[in-house]
C-alpha cells in the first residue's frame, strides 16, 4: 500500500480517486515518465443518499488533495465529519469515529492499535452499549410514545422523521469501514487476522452484516517501512529477477493476542465513538437525531 | 457434499475419516470399482487433550459407522455428547449445542435454519448471556474467595483445579466447530455469506477468535437436492462435456435478511446450549465444572 | 453485478467512475432520492504510461458516458481501441482483444463463452503461438540483429526502441484484465471457477503473472437475470425480511467442462487476437511494434 | 505448519493421519500430557480407484510413521512410488514426480525451488511438451490404429484397454497435488502468490482443471524457522498476551519474479518428470501403458 486511504460517499469515490493522483502527480512531477512511478489509488465508500444530494458529486479531487495537504496526527474529528458527514448508524446520526488501545509488549515495548470507522450501517432495535440493549429501549419508548401521542404536533414531526428513517433503512441498510492502523509489526497474513477480528467489535454493538452492507475492513502496519518503488530508470537499484533479502520484524503468532483483543475492542469503541460524537442533521430533505447522550447514561445506569 | 458430516476431537479425525469410508463402502458395495462412486469424507475437529488422553486413539471407525447408522431427526443430545464431550468453553465444561430459529418466508413458508457447535474455546472472563457479563461477574467472585479463603480445603481444591484451568487454556485457548443447516434454497455464495453470520453469534457470546483457534464454519442446505455422481459407468446419465440445466430454486439476495439475522441468533443460542447443558466432568487427571445455572439466574436478574 | 464493466488506463479509473454514475443518474433520474436506486460502478484498470501521459487525465466522463450510449452487439473493435489503446503485450503492441467459443449442450442447446481481454503484460520471450515459442524466436533474432548491425542507421532505431521497452518493461510489467460473459446459467461459485480457467489461456500465450501484475478475471452469466432493486420505496415489492424465492436455472456441476475448456480456449485466442490486430503506434516519446505477423506465419510453418 | 506432509490415495488419508500422530506421539512422548504439545498433520490426497482396491484401506498408519521414519534428503524417487503408486496422469501412467531450479540472488546467494507433484489427471488429447501437442498426436496415432486393426489381436488388447481408460478417467477426471518448497525466505502471502504459479506449469503441461479435479498447490519455505510452539507449561517462554518480535528475512516483492518463473518451470519438468519416470501397470483388472519415451523423441523432433 503506497497510497494515501481516503473514505468517502459513494459518489465521491471517482473524484477522490482523481485526487489522489493529482496529489501524486503534484509531489513526483520529478518522477513523471518514469516507469519507476507507479501509484494505485485506495478509495473506499459508503452510500449518504439519504442525507445528501448524491447527483451533485459535491466531493470534488481538489477536496481530496487539500485533506491529504493537510493531514496530520492530530485527534481525528468525529462524528459528522469528512466521509462520515452525511452517514446513519442504527438510525441515529452516525459517521466517524476513532478510538485506540495501547499494548503492553515484550521488551518494554508498546503497541498501538488506532482504529477508524465511517459508520453507516444497522437498525435501532439492535444497538448495544456494552452489552445494554440501548437501542431497542429506546426504539420501543418511540414506538410507545407515537401510539401515546396521535396528536402531539411536535411529537408527530420528531417520529415521522424517524419513522421515515426506519422505511428506508430498513429496507436498505448501509455498511462500514473500519481501518485499523498499527505500529506492531505484523506480516500481510497477520493483518488479515487483525482486519478480521473488526468483526467482533462491529457485533458487539450490533451489526450482523446485512445484505446489502458492503462492509471494508483494511488493516496496515507502519514497521517495517519497505519502499515500493525503490527501482527508477535511472539507479536501477532493484533488479525484479534478482531476489533481495530485507530484515524486517515480525510478531510471533503465539504471542499476537493481545492485538487481536485490542482489535476487537478498538472498532467497538470507534463506532460508538462515531455516534456518540455525530450530531442531529438536516439534508436531502431529511432530518436524522442525534443518540440522545444523557438518555444513554440514564438508561445504562441499571446495568452497570 | 455428499458425505456425513462427522465432527470429533482432533486424534479422531483418522478413524472418523476411515468410518465414513467404510460405512459408504458397506453402502455402496454394487457400486465399487465403478469409477461412478466417490467420496470425499468432511470431518472437523477441535482439541480435546485437557479431559481426554489423546494417545489412546479413543475413537474408532466402528464408532463412526454407528453413529452414522443411528443419525436420526431426534433432537440433538446437547452438552457432554459425541465429539462435544471432552470440550471446555469459556472455562467451563462446554461441548455439544444446537438451536434453530423458523424464519417466515414469502407465500406463506416457514424455513428453519440450524445450528449446531462443538464450543471448545474462551476464557471466563469473556463469557457473556444476552450481553451480562456472566463469565467476568463469576470469574471476579472466585478470585475474591481464593484471596479470601486461603485454608479451606473444600474451597482450595475447587479453586486449584479453576486456576490449573486457566493456566493452561489461557495459554492455549481452543476452537469452536459451527455447523449451519436449512431448507431454505441458498446458493453456495449465500450460504457461505450465512455462514460469516455466524460469527456475530460467537461474538456475542464473548468469542474472538484467539491465535490457536481454528473457528471452523459451515453452513449447507437441503433444498435443491443435486445428485453429485449421477453418472455411471453403465448408465452413462450424465456427459461431462455437455452441459445440463437444472431448474432449481433460489432466495432472493434482498430478501435474505431474515436468514442472516437466524443464522446469528441459532449459533448464538446454541453455544449457550452447550455450555448450559453440560455437565461437571472429570478426565485426564482434570476436571471442569458446569456453569452454576442457578447462579447465572441470579446474576442476571438485575439485567433483565 | 448491476453496473456497465467499464476497462481503461490507470488514470482513466476516477472518470470512469463518475462517466458510469452520470450516466445512471441521467437514466434514472425519476427514481434519484428514492433509497431504491443504487449502483456501484465496475472500472477496472491496466496501465498505459509508456505510451501516454498520464497527468493528462485524458479519458473524462463524458468519455464514458458516450461510450455506454454507444455500446452495441456488434463485433468488438480489437487492438488500438478503448482502454487497450495504449497498451502492449509480450513488447509487442498489445491492447483489446475478444473471442468466443460456442458450446454445444443439453437438449440441442448452445452456449456461448466470450472473451474480452485488455493485455498489457509479458516480455517478447515468453510470448507463443499455439505452443509455438515465437516470442523467443523473434527475440533471439533482434538480438542477433542488433549484434551484426551496429552502425545501419534504421535497425538502429527500431532496435534501440526495442531495447529501450525491455529495458522499461522488463523492470515494470503490467497486468491484464480478462471479461469472461456466459449465456450459460451459471451461478456465482461456478462464475468464479470458470474465470480461474483463464489463467491456463493466459498461461498458454506465455503468461506467468509477473510481481507488478494485477490480473483481473471477472466472468458473469447473462441467465436467470434477476432484478437488483426490485424494491422501490413506492411499490414495496420486495420485503427484505422475507425469503422469497427464484426459480431459477442452473448448469450441473459434472456437466460443466466444456464451458471450463472454452473458456481456457477464448482467452487464449482473445489475448492473441489483442497483440494481432494491434498496430505500431506511438505516444509520449515511446514507440511500439506490432507484432509482423508475415514473421509469424514463417516461424509457425515448421510448427504445424 | 508443523507436520510433515503426507500426500496418499483418497482411502489412505485416515490412516495417514493416524500415522503423522503416531509418530508425533512416539517422538514427543515427554511432551504428551502437556497442553504445550499439539500438531495438526497435513494430508493430501488424489483418487487411485482405477488401479487399486479402495475397499482394502491397504496404506496403513504403520507405512506412515515408517515413511517418516525413513525421509531423506537423497534423490525423490519417481514415478510409480509412494502416494503416486496408483496414479494416472493424461490417460500414461502418471505418479510422483520432482523438479528444482536454482535461482541466483542478491549478494551472491542462491535459492533453490523445489517441487513435488502427485499427478493424477488429464486426458491423452491434452498433454503438451514444450508446447508440442505430443498427446494428441499420439491419441491420433492410436485412433487411426484401431480404425486399421480391428482384428489384430494385440492391437486388440492394448487399444481396448487405452479406450476403457478414456471411457472412465473421460467421465470421471482425477486431480494433482503440488508442493513447492523453498529456501528463500517468503512469508504466506509471498508463498500463496509462488503456489499461484504453480497453475502456470500445470497449464504448460496440458491441465485446465476439469470439474472433478481438486488441484491442491501447497508452498512453504525453510527459512525462519519460528516455533509453533515454544511455549510449554513449564518453561512458559512464550506469553500469549504479550507481543514478542521475530526478526526475520523476507524477500523483496519488487525482486519476486525469478522465484515466481522457476515455481512454474519447475512444476512443469515436475509433471513431466512424473509421466516419463511411470512404468506400465496392472492392477484391480486394469491396465495402464506408460508414455512411449522413444515415441516422444522421435515426435519431438520436428519442434525442437
Amino acid at each position: 500500500m503506497h497510497s494515501p486511504i481516503v473514505i468517502t460517499g459513494s459518489f465521491g469515490v471517482g473524484n477522490a480517486y482523481n485526487g489522489i493522483y493529482e496529489h501524486g502527480i503534484r509531489e513526483h512531477s520529478d518522477q513523471i515518465g518514469k516507469v519507476g512511478w507507479f501509484l494505485l489509488p485506495v478509495v473506499a465508500e459508503t452510500f449518504d443518499g439519504f442525507m445528501h444530494d448524491v447527483t451533485k458529486f459535491a466531493v470534488t479531487s481538489e477536496h481530496v488533495v487539500r485533506g491529504i495537504d493537510e493531514a496530520s496526527s492530530d485527534p481525528v474529528p468525529e462524528g459528522n465529519t469528512g466521509g462520515g458527514t452525511g452517514m446513519l448508524c442504527h438510525w441515529f446520526k452516525g459517521g466517524t469515529g476513532s478510538s485506540s488501545r495501547l499494548v503492553p509488549a515484550d521488551q518494554g515495548k508498546t503497541y498501538t492499535i488506532g482504529a477508524l470507522v465511517q459508520a453507516n450501517y444497522g437498525a435501532m432495535r439492535d444497538f448495544k452499549v456494552s452489552g445494554a440493549p440501548i437501542g431497542r429501549l429506546i426504539w420501543e419508548e418511540q414506538q410507545r410514545l407515537a401510539e401515546e401521542n396521535p396528536d402531539d404536533p411536535k411529537f408527530l414531526a420528531q417520529s415521522s422523521m424517524l419513522f421515515k428513517v426506519k422505511e428506508k433503512k430498513d429496507k436498505h441498510d448501509g455498511s462500514i469501514i473500519i481501518i485499523l492502523a498499527t505500529d506492531a509489526p505484523l506480516h500481510p497474513t497477520q493483518l488479515r487476522r487483525l482486519a478480521k477480528r473488526a468483526t467482533v467489535g462491529l457485533a458487539r454493538v450490533g451489526g450482523w452484516a446485512s445484505n446489502s452492507s458492503g462492509d471494508i475492513f483494511l488493516a496496515f502496519s507502519t514497521a517495517n517501512e519497505i519502499s515500493v518503488q525503490e527501482y527508477t530508470a535511472t539507479t536501477k537499484k532493484v533488479d525484479p529477477w534478482m531476489p533481495k533479502v530485507h530484515s524486517v520484524d515480525m510478531i510471533d503468532d503465539q504471542t499476537i493476542n493481545a492485538l487481536f483483543e485490542a482489535s476487537a475492542d478498538a472498532v467497538e469503541e470507534a463506532i460508538l465513538n462515531a455516534v456518540f460524537m455525530a450530531e442531529s442533521m438536516e439534508g436531502n430533505g431529511n432530518r436524522i437525531d442525534a443518540l440522545d447522550l444523557d438518555k444513554v447514561k440514564d438508561l445504562m445506569s441499571k446495568y452497570l
